[in-house]
């Protein structure tokens, strides 16, 4: 009975609020999407609403086209009944990952199959207003090509202000917050854009796709270690928003508040120690290592890194460890402060592999709290994709099975 | 659009399964604790039930006691309508606050007034046991007393274990790790003891009888900074939980981790710098304030030292500085962590007051994110009684209004 949740009861009044009607076709679309081909009794059962809600629900969404009937399924008692599915391959989204230097735009299937993954050119302040408009170009061309792609997830740096459209800080890259994402796509296609934080589209991604997340794992962080340090969380089923949307902004915790100054007006913040221009600085100032490092890219200087510690190499090694132990002090405040089941580190970062991860598991658990070690897995992205542009597409799915009369003539 | 939550609709289909019957009675007792009251038109209005099913179910509540009818009430189109009430003074519930060496047991009516408060013997390790039997009577005394008392709420320090029954680390208390709360008290009485996370509690307590918190406001965090330091966040209108019950424990978040060590094995963390214990030692370290501060009681010590800051001694308003400082970082935290839209301050550090809450908002200015700070407001607490007490009351309200049924007979 301590397991309550005292005000859960209150969420229901304001969800409620929302259209009975069209939540419950989302609960029907929700439940094909995540348990494949089922019957209308199976749906019943589960979603607790009457057969005869059933029927006529299913019947405006075979109708509307958005779902669809298929042989015989197996039924209780061998009776054979009628099947129902939602195709994941025969509807289309667009995932867009907006990282500082890097963009890469896709088209996903519902499953989360890439059918195409563009990489632009590499970003410098100077030339994000070019960005922005391949960006709208390459949009306009995937849509013509595709008339099933339903809807355009995007996924950009944090801490973003979900209601102003810009992201507040942008550590090494500011020009990136005079960018309005959403009056520059959130209206401007044929198809709906949606805007997420990129960490938190990337535990959507996982909480979708990931064949390693136990189904319905409902206590799952996503930690981004790449050009930024991000994190997304599930907690209990639901992600952490906060007010503007800036909530589990993990890169600008500080893990030493007489540490390094950061652009966001913290000191010490998390970001400063283990993102990737913070790891190129770190080859650089050791200057023999690598020693053109100051002419690379973030990611290939850590790629360089990652494939000389691969190979054996002791200073390298010693690096991974010193970038380790900063994302294990992550990792502690992900303990303390959202106590999930499951972190996944994901982006640039976890190339490193396994010296990494050892490396963070070590200083976790000298640091946390038994109980909570005991119970929590660390382990390191295994999505195909890149979780954030993956997690782009996660969200112009989830946005689809939430709102399924935006999509169907469904009256 | 930007603000759908992707996994809105997944938590429906879990909480439909707690009984649609039970839910409905819950929504409704719900509606008129927190509206007052309201007619059967109103509420049907405001959860979206039929006319039937409201007139069903109230029914229901009426007969079994749980709710009354009132006289008329103006209704729309001038026609009187009869009204529906829940006595908030009818019924009572007993609240717990277990905070290491101060022990509290109050009686509340469901509107939060305290209609006795008694505080237990100094605690200290070695009294652990001798106090929780003076509980155990004490809480036998009061419901024999009273049989309106319908639930017992009780708040412990964190990082408690919700599914085991410990607390998992008391820094400078260890003994209280030995005691498993569910087995001590959960079923001991007429009547169920849930038990709650102390600040999770406070926020609970902030929510349902705070009049400073606005109405509907959804994302509040408590911060406890008394003999530990702890931390309670409802985001969007539900409470942040963690998989085992230990989110949101910032007391265990390191500010520095190359800083003071901590019993819960982590280095630096929060709890080491402006619980009153780590007060208690600056003050005692300090040698000359308060020469005789080591023959006090944390609390005392702590006490003193802000009367001394009141009265304008010039040492102590520094060490009040100080204070601020650390107890700031930890607003930086959770501005990162939680984004909430208001920070309430409480326990015993909050009542060196404004000289404290200064401080804490030039720290945070200084270093937090504009757009952020500008929409976040930070205060003391200014509930009646402290808001543990208080918030172990609420814990036990809510579980009330959850579960009419435990407590009425209704078929």
């Amino acid at each position: 009975m301590n397991t309550a949740n005292p005000i859960a009861a209150s969420r229901i009044g304001a969800l409620s609020q929302a259209g009975v009607a069209e939540t419950n076709r989302s609960r029907i679309m929700q439940h094909l999407y995540h348990h494949g081909i089922s019957s209308r009794a199976q749906i019943a059962k589960a979603l607790r609403l009457t057969p005869a809600a059933i029927t006529k629900i299913t019947a405006q969404l075979i109708e509307a086209g958005a779902i669809e009937e298929t042989g015989g399924l197996e039924g209780e008692k061998n009776r054979r009944s009628i099947g129902l599915a939602l195709d994941n391959t025969r509807f289309h989204v667009i995932g867009v990952k907006f990282a500082r230097s890097l963009v890469q735009i896709g088209v996903f299937d519902l499953a989360g199959h890439a059918s195409s993954l563009t990489t632009l050119p590499y970003v410098s302040n100077d030339t994000i207003d070019e960005t922005i408009a391949t960006v709208h170009g390459t949009i306009e061309r995937l849509l013509d090509d595709d008339p099933t792609i339903l809807t355009i997830g995007m996924a950009v740096p944090g801490p973003y202000l979900r209601e102003n459209g810009h992201t507040a800080v942008v550590s090494s890259m500011q020009g990136w917050r005079a960018v309005n994402f959403i009056s520059e796509f959130a209206e401007s296609f044929r198809v709906p854009a949606l805007i997420e934080q990129d960490a938190r589209a990337g535990v959507l991604a996982n909480y979708l796709f990931d064949p390693e997340t136990e189904a319905g794992n409902a206590n799952l962080a996503y930690y981004l270690v790449g050009e930024g340090v991000g994190l997304g969380v599930i907690d209990n089923g639901r992600i952490i928003n906060g007010s503007l949307g800036t909530a589990t902004e993990i890169g600008h915790v500080s893990i030493d508040v007489n540490g390094r100054p950061c652009d966001c007006g913290n000191i010490g913040c998390l970001e400063r120690y283990c993102s990737t221009p913070a790891i190129h600085q770190m080859i650089i100032d050791d200057g023999t290592l690598i020693p053109d490092a100051a002419t690379m890219s973030h990611t290939e200087a850590c790629r360089k890194l990652f494939a000389l510690a691969n190979a054996g190499n002791e200073t390298a090694l010693g690096m991974i460890r010193t970038i380790g132990r900063y994302v294990g002090y992550g990792c502690l405040i992900i303990f303390n402060a959202f106590n999930p089941r499951t972190i996944v580190i994901g982006d640039i970062v976890s190339e490193a592999g396994q010296p990494l991860l050892d490396e963070v598991k070590r200083i976790v658990k000298e640091r946390a709290i038994p109980e909570i070690y005991a119970s929590t897995t660390i382990r390191l992205t295994s999505t195909p994709t890149d979780a954030a542009v993956l997690g782009a597409a996660a969200v112009a799915i989830s946005y689809f099975l939430d709102h399924p009369s935006e999509f169907f003539n469904l009256k």
